[in-house]
């Protein structure tokens, strides 16, 4: 059963409202939930809402935050969430970022106390939309193993780069730093497949091919996957993260970070607050022509598509094409929600009186 | 044999002044050199000599040039290298990021008309010694191919970033973008091993663990090496630093970007200057208290070097902890050198009277 985007954020919007959450802030957080669903990323869209809404209910996140500039120069600042919804919180980052860039020719916001954003394409989106160069990181909670461990340390923490392309779609680089994101694997386990080697080890550092190895102990690997194929770099990237999101910001960082899902507490004695995120802007027009930067940035893409390709490869994406495309057939034929998802929805509904017709 | 870090500056920075640079750049470009060595990254020392004197020699490389700052803003610059020496430009470049930084919080400079600028390391260190976060990238001549392609369109390049870390050493993350780096290869080349797979593909798009597959039209694959272990990641990953350095810079980016050795011409018909770099630095105290932020980082080391270990390892190393033992290994015993660079610098020496003792 397919469900029209705008059904899907009006009954968003509405949990948030709620539960509590100002118009505006419900609005953007739906929104950026939504716009996972769009691009195809099911597993950061409304699959999520219920896990959400059981932070708000618990009180790990707070639907009044008000995010505090705790110190500033003019190109950087760091941003106390006050434990608010990263869905929302990370827009208001980048904001800030934006409006740094356009006097300072860049902006960068560390965000502690924030919680989960979504995914990080959307805000650097912000930053395309007013022609600069947008960079989002954030920490998570941790299930890759640094290179030579057996012990999750790092999240799958993703790194992205969301650059203006003139007549082209945006490129947007959004990749989680771990050889697959844990959403790979549950869609393996939904669909009781085996998953390839290189993405998961087991609790003794072996091999494995069984989707749900994290849930015996196991951990995902590094982007890389293996010593031989450079492991020990997907490990440096997910640090880069980590401390960019997490120790810079005064947020939690490595093993402290805590937990997406309410189930799981979070750990005593932990040295920061919230998870972190690490967010930029970079003006074009600071560094040249915005009109030489896109003409430049075009034939870069057309350069790339009109590469030789390996035999059954019908064309070169460039990175954002494949969810800028799945976006254009979502946005017309609605999004498919598994049937666990639409009773999720439904229980929502009936907890919190949503009503929506959907 | 072996040589000490000064015998080697020495003779590079006498080589240097012999073909006309001042003494200041030939100083800093010597020491940038003899630094790749001394930290075991051999393929980008003393090794590379020959082939900077022949790109001096025909005049791709310029030893007076004049960079040029063609536009800038509190927090961003884009340079004109002026076919300067990579390995001073970076210095250069970082310097202004620095400089910049001290005021606006975080500096970034695109160099465009530059070329190659040893390891980026040496750059981000020097960021380190300000108590900054340094963040270093340079575009290189086409030998990785995207996800999907058959044909080379972006270089190995490196991404970088170098943190302080207290009473530990820096955390320096110095990371090609393709799965492996072709001095990798030289290194199997030399020893007639085969390589594992993952690395290279051939000219068709198939596995190959032949060290020399590049002269026979194959590639380099990105990080991830192929479909199910996220190649597509490593793709966007040198994809990002090939637009920031070259794109944005002014520089070539692409198929376009000129090759280091001098016995291939540049493309004739490219759209930018040389090759680019993308420098950075965010000083620390504009987010948050560098004592605040230097325990947290050491905390963040010690959580990650009491993770448990896979059998066999003996330690979780940091990155750049590696690079930095080799300096202590080497600073004391000095550098070996293979006979095939003592030949090359033998006749250097020859060639341009250099007449030192080594």
């Amino acid at each position: 059963m397919n469900y029209s985007a705008q059904q899907l954020e009006k009954f968003t919007t509405d949990v948030f409202l709620k539960l509590g959450f100002p118009p505006e802030v419900a609005g953007i957080a739906a929104r950026n939930l939504v716009r996972a669903d769009v691009k195809g990323i099911d597993s950061h869209g409304v699959a999520r809402l219920s896990g959400f809404v059981r932070l708000i209910k618990n009180g790990r996140i707070n639907p009044n935050a008000i995010p505090k500039i705790l110190y500033e120069t003019p190109s950087t600042a760091r941003l106390d969430a006050d434990s608010g919804i990263g869905l929302w919180t990370a827009h208001h980052a980048m904001n800030i970022a934006i409006e740094k860039a356009k006097t300072a020719g860049s902006g960068w916001v560390a965000v502690s106390n924030s919680s989960h954003f979504g995914i990080a394409a959307n805000h650097a989106e912000l930053a395309i939309k007013n022609n600069m160069i947008g960079f989002v990181m954030t920490n998570a909670s941790p299930l890759v193993a640094p290179a030579g461990s057996i012990e999750a340390y790092i999240g799958t923490n993703p790194i992205c780069v969301g650059i203006p392309a003139g007549k082209y779609p945006p490129f947007i680089a959004d990749l989680a730093t771990a050889a697959a994101a844990n959403g790979k694997l549950e869609i393996a386990q939904r669909k009781e497949q085996d998953i390839p080697t290189g993405w998961v080890q087991t609790r003794e550092g072996n091999h494995s091919t069984n989707p749900n190895e994290l849930k015996e102990e196991g951990t995902l690997l590094p982007l890389g996957s293996d010593v031989e194929r450079g492991r020990h770099k997907g490990y440096a990237l997910g640090s880069i993260v980590d401390i960019l999101s997490g120790v810079l910001s005064g947020a939690n960082f490595g093993r402290w970070v805590p937990p997406f899902v309410s189930f799981l507490e979070p750990s005593t004695d932990i040295p920061g607050k919230g998870i972190g995120h690490f967010i930029g802007a970079w003006r074009i027009d600071a560094f040249d022509s915005a009109d030489v930067f896109t003409s430049n940035m075009e034939k870069w893409i057309e350069g790339a598509r009109s590469l030789q390709r390996s035999e059954g490869i019908d064309e070169i994406l460039i990175p954002g094409e494949p969810e800028h495309r799945m976006e254009a057939i979502r946005m017309k034929e609605g999004i498919p929600l598994t049937e666990k998802v639409i009773e999720d929805l439904k229980k929502m509904d009936k907890d919190l009186g949503v009503n929506i017709e959907y």
